[in-house]
């Protein structure tokens, strides 16, 4: 097995036979089997899961997730953030572990594949590794972090950036966010304790499914990650006046729903109107006062675009903005923007990048190379060191539904893929 | 005073003397001074009045008004359906009455003038008749309708369209119509008492102010009602599929919310494509599941036309649901249409239209024929008998609002023109 020229072998793994005997690969049918009987946790009578953070069926499910990692000889310990963390030792245990992991709560009405995917195979990663003898120089983790659904919590402690004012939110399971941490055993007190900062870990590593359909399209085996796209969010307030609907002439109306409609077609023209992989979606609206008979004086909706560079939101942003002074000026109405979300984007490493390639290569699997236009755990990860994507195909790109699906065969190649990046990222220097 | 050509005088009034001695008129102060006192009936700190039917606000501003048609010598009575009527002998007492009339009871929010004007007017011109001892031939009845914000109610019970289906209804009061009318002094169980057929009424006239711009844009005194639009509204469904908006390309998406976006824009450009008074609002909305980060799979809104034409909401209709077919194809959506409601137009008298417009001329007030877009008890008192609408100007054209204002002498021009048209009236044959 080649590991690409401009990388450095240590020297101390050459001479300790570790790559004697057959190599590790993941046992596809243990994982499948492991995700689907991860499903039953939080099941929907209709199909997928309603797991999310903090919720009986999530605490329930962990504690499934704790008996894999025993089985998997990881030694299982819960951080102050509620992380479940699973440790591997290394053959130089003062170096920085490796990270692999993922998550397995839900968002209501979730899938299956989202989170679990990654999850079952870090730990099948671990599991292979253990059955194979296969000695890491760096210690491993397995991270199963919680409550990634409602704002990559876990990992943004691990990242310190967790604040008080997040702790006190209400969360989909009814409790705050510190309730939720103490529910799955954790100390919302102590969460400086698990702060960690750059170069406390080696690398980490994540698994996940597309969530859209681009390596379907393209009939790609592996999506290898340059990114995590930026997300910036507002609050688009449109005014105009509220009015008789029966009385008021057209030619004398402050529509603000005609001046929304108009916005919202501007939003996708500038969109779609550049070459890359930017997206823009309005996916909320409200209009006031809301009745068949009344000119809506008042609108607001909710704006959000992404990709993988700042600026590009930034010229996208203010190319709407000009648009919506046009509309303004032609419907009589008023725009105010409120910017309500900002997450800056997150590259992956290029190394990293190029291992996952040539594992994928070796593997005889087609590759491509994309964003990730959902936030993951890796955005916060990315923050403490070195970090890679691999993504699998989501059958018709579907996700956040009960209809999101993943191939076994796809499941099996991209735990694979991560297992053996992950070996090649462990003799990287 | 000559009336117009065509119209025969009764031989009777022409020998009685009526027209002897100065003729009534209203007393604009007065007028002015009950409209004010009105107004603290249900007053809000911030302006305008909610008076919502059956409230106790309402109740009190009914006693309030029982107080002053006694005072304009009218014999009242409240009927099953909890209108208020008052009534002065006819020198003919077995002639059908002349009816003039309107309401008090106010949308949540209102202002000061939709319906008070009408109805202080109404009993303005019963006691200027009185002062001046001037003597009608018909009976006349002023009538305050019950609940007209809430569907024309009171005159829905006179024309005998109240339904079982309606008296359940729940009021912005919090009570239902029936225990409405109850709380009012009316009997909901005895609402056939109520019902009249058509001739059961000699005529109807009806001042209100005009709730648009139009007569204050073409410096017009008086708006001469040809009739009533009809109105059609419908619940549009608009389905999509709801997906990731971080991970779906902006070319995989089918999303509602962007249709609808499309579909407001071609409902404004269909309904201001042709000549004509018609208007076309979508005044609600929702998207669902309605989040930043979800393209809407779904979205309902509420399309509302009217016109003067029946014929010409169907043909706006039928082009609306053909471009929606259009926009369907290139979103990837489905539009359904689901009818909620249908008033169909109501016109006025074409004699009494020339009476108004005769006796503004006497007066030195300008005219201009127009539809009202909005409903009205006109619209179903013209199930009755000869029905006449009389606008004064609304400045800015502004309604169901606080801001709502009609200039005094407007009122007083208008309630003139009421007066002088219902004794030109009464002499028709």
């Amino acid at each position: 097995m080649a590991v690409g020229g401009s990388f450095l072998l240590r020297p101390s793994l050459l001479s300790a036979g570790a790559l004697q005997g057959p190599l590790p690969r993941v046992n596809g049918k243990r994982l499948v089997y492991h995700l689907n009987a991860l499903a039953e946790y939080g099941k929907n009578p209709q199909g997928g899961v309603s797991r999310v953070a903090y919720s009986d069926a999530d605490r329930a499910a962990r504690e499934y997730v704790i008996g894999l990692m025993g089985a998997a000889k990881l030694t299982v310990s819960i951080d102050a953030a509620a992380n479940l963390i699973g440790r591997r030792p290394g053959i130089e245990p003062k170096l920085p572990p490796l990270v692999i992991g993922s998550h397995i709560d839900s968002v209501p009405e979730g899938g299956n594949y989202d989170g679990d995917v990654g999850s079952m195979a870090a730990i099948e990663t671990a599991q292979a590794l253990s059955e194979s003898n296969y000695p890491l120089i760096h210690p491993l983790e397995v991270i199963i972090f919680s409550n990634e659904e409602g704002g990559t919590i876990g990992s943004h402690a691990l990242a310190g950036e967790l604040t008080e004012k997040q702790l006190s939110q209400r969360t989909n399971s009814g409790k705050t966010i510190a309730e939720g941490i103490r529910f799955l055993g954790g100390n919302p007190e102590h969460l400086g304790a698990v702060r960690r900062k750059r170069g406390d870990i080696a690398a980490y590593l994540d698994l996940h499914i597309e969530q859209g359909g681009l390596l379907e399209a393209q009939h790609a085996n592996i999506g290898v990650v340059e990114g995590i796209v930026g997300i910036s969010q507002w609050d688009v307030t449109i005014e105009g006046f509220a009015n008789h609907a029966g009385t008021t002439p057209m030619n004398q109306r402050k529509d603000a729903l005609l001046a929304a409609a108009k916005f919202i077609e501007s939003v996708n023209q500038v969109v779609t109107g550049s070459q890359g992989r930017q997206v823009g979606t309005v996916g909320k609206i409200q209009a006031f006062p809301g009745a068949y008979n009344v000119i809506p004086g008042k609108v607001v909706l909710g704006l959000e675009l992404r990709d993988l560079e700042a600026s590009k939101i930034q010229t996208m942003f203010e190319r709407i903005r000009t648009e919506s002074e046009r509309i303004a000026a032609s419907t009589g109405t008023r725009f105010d923007f409120a910017q309500v979300n900002s997450i800056v984007p997150a590259l992956t490493d290029k190394r990293i990048r190029q291992l996952i390639e040539d594992t994928a290569k070796e593997w005889g699997l087609s590759t491509k190379s994309m964003p990730s236009g959902a936030g993951h755990d890796a955005q916060e990860m990315a923050r403490l060191g070195p970090a890679g994507m691999i993504f699998i195909p989501s059958v018709g790109g579907i996700s956040h539904s009960p209809k999101e699906y993943s191939r076994s065969e796809d499941i099996e190649n991209g735990a694979n893929i991560l297992l053996h990046t992950l070996m090649k990222q462990d003799r990287v220097q």
